[in-house]
């Protein structure tokens, strides 16, 4: 059993038949709770492993940051701001203080950076690998929260940001971008929303599939990361090949209205946004993924991207 | 650095300054968020790794059950009744899927006992040991929440159920006290309450350093469970001081008023309640833990209990 069919297996028993509650169609998406009346929560929930996100030489400060991003990353492609966190740490025994101390100020400055408060923990100990759990909750933006089941047919597909090579660095040094989907959402409504975090590809076909729809990608307006082609230069496959493929970028991957994409992207010109907004396909009543080539030609994309089995 | 340690070092570091969030003086307590004017939430995490809280050979099911039911004794000792779940599970690769079948089994029907909603969730797997880390969200009780701060000189300290020898089964089929916690608070007001999970002694320590106060308990007056009785005979150790140090009961330890004792027994028995409840002894203005023994000599009680170090 791989690990997404690991977390289709707990939905398919913890599914809850609350109408209060609404969760998209994995349980690694967040969980959108109705307070009373007035007020709805996010909650999401995300674990970085020793071994599988990062290394132990990696630096701790890093890892800390990335923990408390990658939770954050998901607010963010639910168009929620931050409010409260929770952080669990499985330390390894004989890791030391200073290590420890980094780990603690890399969660941190993440928070900060992003007006996530961290109000408490857990932390337990043993021979085994580091791993750290972060739990979010936010609350939704105006025009939030987004869920990703409201893509629609004839919608322009967007990503933030560029795209693959996250390997060589960037995996440790995420951006939330809570920033720019709260730009975004003042500017038009946005229809459906995930973070790439398992790559494009991957990703895509499950936006596509919560909403029921499916996608064309032209394959040349897909920014590409310098990292990307750096790391294709080392893997000897294409560029383009790790901008749909690979995972970890924690950039944004949602659908607008091609009316509201006009308006989006005259008016992040005019604010000058430093992370690009590109349009990379148009979403498709088609169910499936298709790929244009540069060449013209369409051939299917397969959703493949980063999964582990266990 | 020892585990509680690493807790109080990440607190003095993420200590919100926000005045709508209270915590306790470490991160393992529950949080107490102001989500606005009318609604206050409690949060809390906490993470069973294996070596540590189970073994590989335990009942995934028991696991299950176990991983839920700790954050749930959090919620319990915090006057508040659960609402939503978040579960993150570290996977050993090649666990097989009859074990994860039977951890969802356990965790569910945990969850399902006491009126949870497990609403997400993220799943890793790696060459480690397997982790869960278990979040919950609640809402405070009429008359809670119940912070661990609040005991006043003269209370009466009770705990629930009878403490010693978890270790022989208990630990592995925790019940977290959320039904007695309810039926106390509708009889009287309660001031100061924990759960007993790193030992009586310990965590009596930790109640009373975070009021101010000190205690005297009453040996004689200690609840001895069968299971503290069995394993003294297995140690060579009296039942008292596994009683007074064994870890994992998670039944709660709490602190009302002499008047309200009174009143509090009487509607107990009245009520034909099930689980006891018992007066250990004393809150005293005086710091520190003091033990009179069963032949009258007042002896200073360690605060010593179940403590990981890494």
């Amino acid at each position: 059993m791989g690990e997404r069919e690991f977390l289709q297996f707990l939905r398919t028993r913890f599914a809850p038949k609350d109408p209060s509650i609404r969760t998209g169609a994995g349980p690694d998406d967040c969980a959108l709770v109705r307070v009373d009346a007035a007020t709805e929560l996010a909650l999401t929930t995300g674990t970085l492993l020793e071994g599988t996100h990062f290394t132990a030489d990696d630096d701790p400060a890093a890892i800390g940051w990335k923990a408390v991003a990658a939770s954050l990353s998901d607010l963010a492609a639910s168009g929620c701001s931050p409010r409260w966190g929770l952080v669990a740490v499985g330390l390894r025994q004989g890791k030391g203080e200073e290590w420890a101390e980094q780990l603690a100020r890399g969660m941190k400055s993440c928070a900060d950076e992003y007006g996530l408060q961290i109000v408490g923990g857990d932390t337990t100990s043993g021979r085994g690998p580091v791993s750290i759990t972060v739990t979010v909750i936010g609350s939704p933006l105006p025009r939030g929260p987004l869920l990703r089941g409201d893509a629609q047919a004839g919608d322009r597909l967007v990503v933030t940001g560029n795209l693959g090579g996250s390997s060589l660095g960037k995996h440790l040094h995420p951006t939330p971008r809570l920033r720019e989907i709260a730009a975004l959402l003042e500017i038009v409504p946005v229809h459906a929303c995930i973070d790439i975090t398992d790559g494009l590809a991957l990703d895509l076909s499950r936006l596509m599939a919560e909403s029921g729809t499916g996608a064309i990608v032209m394959a040349e307006s897909i920014p590409i990361a310098p990292a990307a082609v750096e790391l294709g230069r080392q893997s000897g496959r294409a560029p383009l090949d790790h901008a749909l493929h690979d995972g970890e970028d924690f950039e944004l991957l949602f659908t607008v209205s091609p009316a509201n994409w006009e308006r989006l992207a005259a008016r992040w010109k005019e604010a000058r946004q430093e992370t690009p907004i590109t349009v990379i396909g148009e979403v498709s009543g088609k169910p499936g993924l298709r790929l244009e080539k540069r060449n013209g030609e369409i051939i299917v994309l397969e959703p493949q991207g980063y999964e582990h089995d266990f």
